[in-house]
């Protein structure tokens, strides 16, 4: 399976905010983040970069 | 391996701009792509939707 982990990137740090994450859905003001077993999350951020093969998403506020 | 195919969105279809598509970081007027093999490319475009279970990257202009 191919899901990467969502990190939020503050004060400089990488922050875990979701695991296995399936799906990502920009919308107007944030994203929403779906993981393999259906939960979904909506952050107030933006996708900072994505390092598929290291199974990593990168967002921040 | 976990990279993705990315597609950009065109007149409701689905077109292929890059495979194995490793790195993707948007910058201030678009999208750069790097694959697995290095190869980059550059987009005026934004993020979609991403599917990682089914190793795909939707983008549109």
């Amino acid at each position: 399976m191919c899901e990467a982990n969502a990190y939020i990137i503050r004060d400089g740090d990488e922050e875990l905010v979701m695991e296995a994450v399936d799906k990502v859905e920009p919308e107007n003001d944030g994203l929403r983040l779906v993981n393999i077993f259906g939960d979904q999350k909506f952050m107030h951020a933006h996708i900072h970069a994505l390092f598929l093969v290291n199974h990593k998403i990168l967002i921040e506020e």
